[in-house]
């Protein structure tokens, strides 16, 4: 018999990762890089996510954003929490340090599935986002919240934070930190991703998307490669909202992630 | 159906902006810069409110203040309690750090209607204060008390703190922390200043007064650029209350705002 | 109608300022400068505590010492307890930081009137007194205990820590924080302490004794001035203990506060 | 009469030492050393745990790696969660720092017999590992859970931290801070670590197991030294998982903990 | 009438001084020195308390030891359980530091008489020693519990820390802090140790027996010297356990102690 928690959590999980596989809207980079990061109309919240939320299988926003658009998305696609971040405004020593953005609680009042938050493994504040990640953790697991990792190893000690040893470095840590689901970087090679795959030791890797590839087609042999790999998904923003018809891109990326298309097949879907 | 703290957040915010639109008198500076800002009989912050608290939408004040002069505000005038502060007779570095100046049980004590705090964006001390706002903000969306976030990116990494670009940056910041109402500079221009309100993606935006301007003409003309550029209003101090008529510069103001009137014209009610 | 917290505010001030006016007798200077402050008999706190109760509106102790002295004080006078302090055996730079030393129960719990607390405004170390002031001030509130700042401007931004403007500054900080009572440095002159007073807008300025006058006629003098500037007395500790008469001296000094005698006059008392 | 969390922590003490010796399976390396401890198949920790639950007295995870693989030890082998721990990704000088990685809770919602945690004693954060420590310790003396302390001295005044005066200084320190079982480093000979159990004073001391030996045998007879030395038992990660038969190694050292097995006869059982 | 802790309070010191005097062994070196205090068979703790129990007054143990040695004690000899500690492995400029080593429900829940904590007062680290003396205090005044206040000068502006000025400072912060009982250093003479003993202004004084002295006749000159002095008793470890005979050494103390025998009758009943 499953604890009561353990049932809330498989439910959610099945949410997010309708078979098995996810492709995740991150929608965190207003305070991670600015508004820079936005050119156009792209600058309204409400515009980006009206044309994807039928498209994705999940969003993840920080928690005011998630209430100011609530109209847009509630009830059309599960939402995960990101209750960390960090401006880069901040002097460059502080950057590797993710600041609590909001509570468990704020996150089982927004109806969500999921609380993510990012750990910077390797970087002078481990401990202090280690204290966070575990009262965060401990909070969720009340309730049955599933738990996304954002595991991204950031140092002084490391010198190429893409390496496929680094990056599995980032993926034990993080099974073993209790991650239920874990975003990483893509590490070059679906021969080096199944490495980091096979360190999840069955906790779902989804790629983390990145600055926008050259081209959209580019993007999709990274996700096919990721699929390949063993990979569960991926986690996009820029490839999806910098993308001059962020619907075609999120349909594209979709269509590789859970019918396995080829990119070339894939990329006609972005139009 | 709303959640019980969102009805009163609703009524809250319908408060301080009646018509959709404040000027809110801001009146923190005996902590920020000290009695040196208050000239004559301007010491006694009774007289000061007395004049105005026909005028204006709200006033801000930090707790004890909010306390010691009820009897001249109290059911005239809806409250903003500000919970943060700092001196500057601390030493230069410790000024980027806005410590606590009371706490969210005080601002419902007090009868107020919102309760208010800073966050200087790019700080050395931004994890500090994001902890703060995230605790205020926990305890206050408990009792739907719409939060105002004074939002101004400072720090060594910022060469220009009234550039376009980082004043978004902040106000991005601001929504996506769950800011209720939005405080921030004046960005030189009232094409600037929409892209400002733009990045609010709806909420609302007020600029801060600043430094007494040259005559109240040149601030009135300011405070029609903020409205012109889709801003919600203004939250003055010194502009009001170092003005030889304190009444008839918040009623100038309060024309602009809340009528749109030309400067020229509203110049008058100042008398 | 008065919430319950401030009837028993309201009362309790009433005993600290019997008519308005106090002289508050501050034995602090244990922990604050050590015993070297005491010579002979005084070392001992009852020897002092003995002779003064009678003459003094109040008494303001650590909480130890209130503890295992209350069999001179209780019944007789009331007590203000003190709950931050220092040692001057710390190195240089921590001194400017003042440490919890008690609790707000404690407070409740020995039967005082008052709480009372230092801040340095302008020390490295602000932040972490206004956290413990306001820690202090939430816990007051409930119990409608008076709180009594002491408040003192000190920090390597501050050239004179005497100078009227720097004590308006702190005195202004003082009721911004919710200050019931404050006890302030005397800038020289009752013309700059007038200056003083009219910043604390309403709320009662208590002069703080300091060191030892060269004559207790020049004592009175100063005391004399700060009455004549409209303020409500003095928080004295060495220029009474210190005398060679400390019941005389503190006699003197209250027909000054309490009278309104001439120093000349009231000298005579001191015998 | 037994309190309560006496009784429990009586229960669960004899089921990690059945016969008042231990072989305990160490298995946290995937954060403390990251997953390059691991080649071929044993990245996959269900691989290693499958071999070894029959084998040895308990295993010690961390709380993550508990949840993921209970399919694998549940009701086959007592469980011990660590609930401390760091990457060597970290720079240098924070990797003296256990940050925490779970909390007694989790110990308990796991079902397992004890809680483990790491104290680097003469480390400069050794007073926050201390307050660690003790906060496990309140927490698991309410629910009569043991408390496996990994008795470390580390830090920039200790010389040779398998020093026989340094390694007794941390068991004295294990014992007065409450530890039920101690882990430690071998001091390199039998006589020595007679004087490390002697320490103890009759709290079970058991012997880290530490890098993998140049050969199984070399290990053994390491085993035996602590064995007769008086201590309780060891726990064994890299010189188990690392072997190329991991079952057989395991039973190796179990005979020799257990049976007193000559090691020259135990290493047979290895094949 | 008295409050219930009051009560408590009574009755417990009443046990530690039976005749308003008392012989405490202390027993915390483990920590603080390590193990190289103890030679031969005085390394089990056992063999110390066994031989003592039957002579003190009360003995002073970290809470890991009273747990694990109350067969040898309970119930024979009342308890004083210290909660703060530190290693002398740490490097020197984190030794000015007691860590938490407990909690005062621990206290309680051992059944033992009082709780005692060391204050370096003059440490950079007074601040945070402050913060643990204060808390430490709350709960035992809750429960009716004495502290004992290891009050010890120590810090970079303390020249010598055996003068009495400094010793005499130390004891004030101590009464003013709410000790019940002070343990500190012995300062050479009886005269000196007399302004010590009045500075206490009433709370019971006990010297700390410090390292062993060449003989005992030399110590117990000593200890006659505090009793001359005022002084309510000693707090010895070395100069009872480091002794060939402790019980012996004990006896000889306590007679000086109790029945004010001369130090040359006395060492007679050491053997």
């Amino acid at each position: 018999m499953l604890s009561y928690a353990a049932v809330g959590k498989k439910i959610r999980l099945g949410r997010l990762l309708p078979d098995g596989k996810s492709l995740i809207f991150a929608f965190d980079h207003g305070v991670e890089h600015g508004p820079s990061d936005f050119s156009g109309e792209t600058i309204n919240p409400r515009k980006i996510l009206e044309k994807i939320v039928d498209v994705v299988d999940a969003i993840m926003l920080l928690p005011g954003m998630a209430n100011i658009t609530s109209d847009v998305w509630a009830g059309k696609v599960p939402l995960i929490v990101k209750v960390t971040s960090k401006t880069s405004l901040r002097p460059e020593d502080a950057r590797l340090l993710q600041s609590p953005f909001g509570w468990v609680e704020d996150v089982v009042a927004l109806g969500a599935e999921a609380v993510a938050a990012t750990v910077y493994w390797g970087s002078h504040y481990e401990d202090s986002m280690l204290r966070q990640w575990f009262t965060v953790k401990r909070e969720a697991e009340k309730y049955g919240l599933p738990c996304l990792q954002l595991s991204y190893p950031r140092g002084p000690a490391i010198k190429n934070m893409y390496d496929v040893e680094v990056v599995r470095y980032g993926v034990r840590a993080a099974i073993e930190s209790g991650a239920d689901l874990i975003k990483t970087y893509y590490t070059g090679s679906t021969e080096t991703f199944r490495e980091v795959v096979k360190t999840a030791a069955g906790i779902p890797v989804l790629m983390s998307g990145g600055a926008k590839a050259k081209t959209l087609l580019d993007f999709l042999h990274v996700v096919k490669s990721v699929m390949d790999a063993g990979g569960q998904g991926v986690v996009v923003g820029r490839n999806i909202f910098q993308h001059e018809n962020p619907k075609g891109a999120a349909k594209a990326i979709s269509a590789v992630v859970h019918e396995g298309l080829d990119p070339e097949e894939a990329v006609k879907k972005a139009g």
